[in-house]
C-alpha cells in the first residue's frame, strides 16, 4: 500500500477522525485547527474532549495551527471545516497550495449566499486542483472503534476517485465511487434539513409511525429538487442519499437531529443552538435550500415548514402536524403521483 | 361519514388496532380470533393483554370466534392472520362469504411453499372479491395512541383503493392510493427479511453506520427482485417500500427486528422464537424471498445471507462481516452500476 502526505483542514469530530484513521492506515497526517486553546489542549492530552473524548491521539500525528506548515507537501488536503467557513480559509491558504494537490471535501453543506455546492466554491477559488467529495452513513463516533462504515467517493473525474477510495479504504470503512458529484453533494447537504424535521417529530413525542413518513417524503424531496439541478436520480436511493438521510434522522450522534429534538421540546432556536454548542449545518443549509426551492421552482413542504420555524418563529408542533395530516381526503401517493403511475 | 359493517379477522396487536380505529370512526365492527383462550380473556378483561396491553376495548366492539357470525353481513373483511394461515382460513370461510365482500389484506408476508403474493392466494380461493392491500410504516401500538400514521391502500381497481381509503382515513391515520399492487405486497413483505438484518446488525454491536448501509442495500434489492417481479420501482422509494423498511428496522415495536437483535447476541434461531413468542413473519419470508431470488434470476446478497443463518446455521457475524466488507477494492455504489452512471 502506498503512503501519502495528508492534511485534514478542521478538528472537531469528522476531521479527528478521518485523521485517525488516516494516520492508522499508515499515511503522514497532518491535522490543522485554528483555535489555538483546541491545539494547546489536544497537545497537552493527546485527545480531543470536546469532539471526540475518549479517543487517543497518537504522538506522530501532527498538529498545526499554522495553515502554511499544515498543507505544504501535502498530496491530499482534506476539508472537514464547516461549509460557511471553507471559502475564507481556502482563500487565507491558496497562496501555499499548488494545482496538483487534491482537495477532498467531507463537510455536509452549501454556501448559504451564493447558495454553491462545495465543489463550486473550490472550483471558484481553486480552479485548476482536483476535486473529490466524501459522504455517506458514517458517524465519527463510529468510525473511530472501528464499526462497519460504507461511504462514496465522487468526482467528475475517475482516476480521482479510484485514488481517494484507495487512500481511505479499509476492511472497516468501505468506499464505493459514484460519478454524480451534484447528487451525492445535494443529498449530504440537504439531508440535515430533514433530520432537523425528523428531530422536532422526535422532539413533540410523535413516534416512529410519523418519523419514518418524513424521512420517506424528504428523500423524495431532496431528489426532485437534487434532479432539476442535475443530479441523477439513483443516487438518492444510494449511501449517500436515503443511507445518510436514515442514519442522521435515527441516531443520537447526529447534532441536526438532537437541534432538532430541543426545539420539538420547545426550546427557541437560540436556546437550541446555545445547548448544542456546536455548528448544527442544518441551520445554515435549510436557508439556502429554501433559497433553492424557490430559486428551480420545486415544491419541498418539509423544506418550507422547517425553514419558517428557524427563520420565521413559526410554531414547530402546528408545522409537523401540518405535514401529516393534510387536508385532502383523495390523496394518492406522491410518489405514483410523481412516476406518473397509472390506473 | 359513511358508517360500514366490517370484520376483521385476527386478534393480533393490528387486527386489534385497526379493529379500535375503525370502531372509533363510528364503523360497526367484528373482531374474530381462532383461540377460545384468548377470547374469554379479552371478554372478561375489555383489553388484548398479550398483544396490546393497556388499551381498552369497548363493549360494543364485537367479539367471535365463530367465523361465520363474524363474517355474515359484513361489506368488508379485513386479513390480519399470519401470512402462512391464511389459505387455510379463506377455505373454511368461504362458504358463508358472497363475492361482493371486499378483502382487504393488511398481514405483510408471502406464502411460503407457493412463493404466491397475499392477493394470488386470495384470487385464487375467492376469484369474484375485490381486493385491496393496506401497507405501511403503521406501529400498532402508536396508532393505538393516535400518533401520526401514513398508510397506502393498493388495490387493482381504483374504486377500491378509494372505498378503503375511505373506510380507514383519519385525521391522524393517513391513507394514500397506490396502483402498485405488486410492489406495495412486495414491499411489505420483504422488508422484514431485512429488519431482521438489521437486528442481527444491533445484536451484534455494529453501530447505526452499519445498519443504515444494510437498510440502503436492502431496499435495493428488494426493489430489484420487485422490478423483475412487475412492480414499480417508484413504490419502493415510497411509504410500503423505503417507508415501512425504516420503521420496522428502527424501532423495537417490530418482532422482526428483535428476533434479529436476539440472533446477533447469539441465541439459536429456536431460542429466539421461543423468547419472542409470536408469528415472526421476516421467517417464512425469508425463505420464500430466497426462492423467489432464485427464481427471477436476482442477485439478493442480504437476503442470502439472512436465509443461510436462518435455515443452515450459518454464523450471523460473519454473515454480516461478509455483507459489510466485500474484498473487492474497485467498487462503484451499487446504484451507480444499477443506474447504468456513466463517467
Amino acid at each position: 500500500m502506498n503512503s501519502n502526505k495528508i492534511t485534514v483542514l478542521g478538528a472537531g469530530s469528522w476531521g479527528t477522525a478521518l485523521s485517525l484513521l488516516l494516520h492508522e492506515k499508515g499515511h503522514k497526517v497532518n491535522l490543522w485547527m485554528k483555535d489555538e486553546d483546541q491545539f494547546q489542549n489536544i497537545c497537552s492530552t493527546r485527545e480531543n474532549p470536546k469532539y471526540l473524548p475518549g479517543i487517543a491521539i497518537p504522538n506522530n500525528l501532527k498538529l498545526f495551527t499554522d495553515i502554511e506548515e499544515a498543507v505544504t507537501g501535502s498530496e491530499l488536503i482534506v476539508l472537514t471545516i464547516p461549509s460557511q467557513a471553507i471559502r475564507g480559509v481556502i482563500q487565507n491558504t491558496k497562496k501555499f497550495l499548488s494545482s496538483n494537490q487534491v482537495i477532498i471535501n467531507a463537510a455536509k453543506g452549501l454556501e448559504q449566499n451564493s447558495l454553491m455546492r462545495i465543489s463550486e466554491v473550490v472550483k471558484e477559488e481553486l480552479p485548476q486542483n482536483p476535486f473529490a467529495a466524501l459522504s455517506g452513513p458514517s458517524h465519527a463516533e463510529e468510525v473511530c472503534k472501528n464499526m462497519p462504515t460504507t461511504l462514496a467517493v465522487a468526482s467528475e473525474k475517475r482516476d480521482i476517485a479510484e485514488l481517494v477510495q484507495d487512500v481511505f479504504i479499509t476492511k472497516s470503512f468501505r468506499v464505493y465511487t459514484n460519478p454524480d458529484l451534484i447528487g451525492v453533494e445535494l443529498g449530504g447537504a440537504l439531508k440535515n434539513v430533514i433530520a432537523f424535521g425528523a428531530g422536532i417529530s422526535d422532539g413533540l413525542g410523535f413516534g416512529d409511525n410519523a418519523k419514518a413518513a418524513l424521512m420517506t417524503r424528504g428523500i423524495r424531496e431532496i431528489a426532485r429538487l437534487g434532479s432539476q439541478m442535475g443530479a441523477n436520480l439513483a443516487t438518492f436511493a444510494g449511501l449517500t442519499g436515503i443511507g445518510d438521510l436514515i442514519v442522521t434522522c435515527t441516531s443520537m450522534h447526529s447534532r441536526n437531529r438532537r437541534a432538532g429534538i430541543l426545539i420539538g421540546e420547545g426550546n427557541t432556536i437560540e436556546e437550541t443552538l446555545k445547548k448544542i454548542g456546536m455548528v448544527v449545518e442544518g441551520v445554515s443549509t435549510t436557508k439556502a435550500a429554501y433559497k433553492l426551492s424557490i430559486k428551480h421552482g420545486i415544491e419541498m413542504p418539509i423544506t418550507k415548514e422547517i425553514y419558517k420555524v428557524i427563520y420565521e418563529g413559526s410554531n414547530a408542533r402546528e408545522a409537523v402536524t401540518n405535514l401529516m395530516s393534510r387536508d385532502r381526503t383523495h390523496e394518492m401517493e406522491e410518489i405514483v403521483e410523481d412516476a406518473n403511475l397509472n390506473w
